[in-house]
């Protein structure tokens, strides 16, 4: 299967958002957090978006020049506004300013409302690792999973990003959905005519189902845990907890609200707040003790995980990012593969656009 | 059975810490953090824990008389030594901390070490809604928990508890181990010889078992999500950031180092830092939008939830923190009800420090 390089998809990409009226340093920003999703093997939020963005944008439900700014602010907070901007805009923006606080006083958090999707979450936290800091990120999403006990879609896969630098070693980068599964691994099986595992979703009475195709007809995605005994609802607490910081207190919508960004989900006509939210999070490690210290420690912690011994059958445990990294310097090198429902997306799309795409 | 008043029990417990040499205050934070565990119905961390605490003491492994203080501060952060106090004192003065910081500049994080077992993380957590303020706690703990696909046990079931104020609504209070089920259950299970569900513990293999006493032939609590299929590496990752965030950030012990508590586990030889770590914050509200704006949404939230239809042979669906509530009003009314084996163990604690119990 044909391989591209990082470049041309960059380059691809940076020039699509361009034509679609996104100022160069904007459109450099929505490319750099999209390949960064290639390059790192999540492909889900990767150039298989490009035809999604490019249909809000056509939709009118994205403006592309947004003027993304602080509405509400102390020493070690902010509120954003994203102005409906692609979300990486704002995203990053927001980072920005958490890590600038944090210089200040050690900690900055920035709430972030008004925004859409913003791709993956660790890029973000990824941004506070040059800076010797720790940093977090948490956004909303698409309601599809259903609290424990209930056949009502009130939060989105909600995923919790944490970066944390170390000496010697790689950072620890933790980037994971609140939930058994991505929304995106469903649509595969679904495309596959495959059966899921239990334990991912349940049909529209709640009761457990293995057909993909259940959240087109009343299902719903469970949270981590998958079912009460097994803790279900600490899966729940943990989507709440995200959508409380990322939508309550950002002054975005919340829950059910949380506009969708897939065509099957109805857009709930109520309206609780401003787009997408998203909450950040950097902490400077030397506000805690000397950065040379912290980051020999952080080594010992990653070097004794690393040595743990593996279970019967399995080869090694990983450190939360390995596998990511790993993958990062071989496709960096080797090129970037493209399933081919995705070229023949961003083919439909570059021609609209009047940009070249081989 | 016997129905024990609050007053009771909280006095008992108070002039038993009095007398294993504590201060007057500080045994009241002592009790006043086991007692909200009975009320709240989380009776593995209330007067259960009676004669491990006393055996700590005796062993002296336990500073009943400890200077607590800061060791390393920003505006927004500081590093606490417990001075190897019981962990109810270092963990207020902390929580204390965090919420003087924030009335400042937004936001307080405090990274406590030389601490030990504090009871539930909730109680922190809540300390700040009376301030209009989130509250969170996190906390290391026994080394228990295989990471996915290892049989070393490298982390405790690290807790992680959050408190969010509403209006007219009660507020929000999450508190949960970061594993399927907590240790305590376990225990229960093997002194009744009840086998447990498969995906909460595994063998010295790492293979799937039904055994509760598995933990003391070699075996392990697994991660929430149970299975790398349903996701286990997630609640790994949670387990991780709690461990980092307490113990390699505050200069605590982290990861298979932390002092165990329970007699089965051995003491690790090697000690990377100073006892056990906490983790606490405190974000004012109004350091994001005005309180009662927040306060209004939180609670267009929770009832939102609350309404959320429930699945098929179930009630209602939970905001975290109605259960426990209602414990606590109930029990704080018609009393505290404790098993035969605790009022034993207490009994023998009181008859050893001659204090009167019936």
């Amino acid at each position: 299967m044909k391989k591209y390089t990082y470049d041309y998809l960059f380059n691809f990409t940076k020039t699509l958002f361009s034509k679609m009226g996104c100022s160069s340093d904007d459109s450099k920003t929505i490319a750099d957090v999209l390949l960064k999703a290639e390059l790192r093997n999540i492909p889900s939020h990767g150039m298989l978006r490009l035809k999604d963005y490019h249909l809000f944008w056509k939709e009118g439900m994205i403006n592309p020049k947004p003027d993304v700014k602080i509405v509400h602010e102390t020493p070690s907070t902010a509120v954003v506004d994203g102005d409906l901007g692609f979300g990486m805009v704002p995203g990053r923006k927001s980072m920005e300013i958490a890590i600038e606080k944090a210089k200040k006083i050690g900690t900055g958090w920035v709430a972030t409302r008004n925004s859409s999707h913003f791709g993956i979450a660790g890029y973000y936290t990824m941004m506070a690792l040059e800076h010797d800091m720790i940093g977090l990120c948490f956004t909303n999403a698409n309601p599809t999973v259903a609290p424990t006990w209930s056949i009502d879609r009130m939060l989105g896969t909600n995923p919790m990003a944490f970066a944390v630098p170390a000496k010697n070693q790689p950072p620890f980068v933790a980037d994971f959905a609140t939930t058994p599964i991505a929304r995106g691994k469903i649509s595969i099986a679904e495309k596959k005519g495959e059966k899921l595992p239990f334990g991912f979703v349940q049909d529209k009475d709640g009761l457990p189902t293995d057909d993909p195709g259940t959240l087109r007809t009343g299902g719903a995605i469970l949270p981590l845990g998958s079912d009460r005994e097994h803790g279900s609802h600490k899966g729940y607490c943990m989507g709440a907890i995200v959508d409380i910081l990322s939508g309550v207190v950002s002054g975005a919508n919340f829950g059910p609200f949380v506009p969708p960004t897939v065509a099957y989900l109805p857009r709930n006509p109520k309206s609780v707040g401003l787009g997408t939210g998203h909450f950040f999070g950097a902490m400077r490690i030397d506000a805690f003790m000397p950065a040379d210290e912290f980051k020999e420690r952080m080594d010992e912690w990653i070097v004794n995980f690393r040595a743990a011994r593996p279970a019967v059958g399995q080869e090694k445990v990983l450190i939360p990012g390995d596998v990511e990294r790993e993958y990062e310097a071989l496709l960096m090198k080797e090129g970037i593969t493209l399933v081919p429902k995705v070229v023949e997306d961003m083919k439909e799309v570059a021609a609209e656009l009047g940009v070249d795409f081989e």
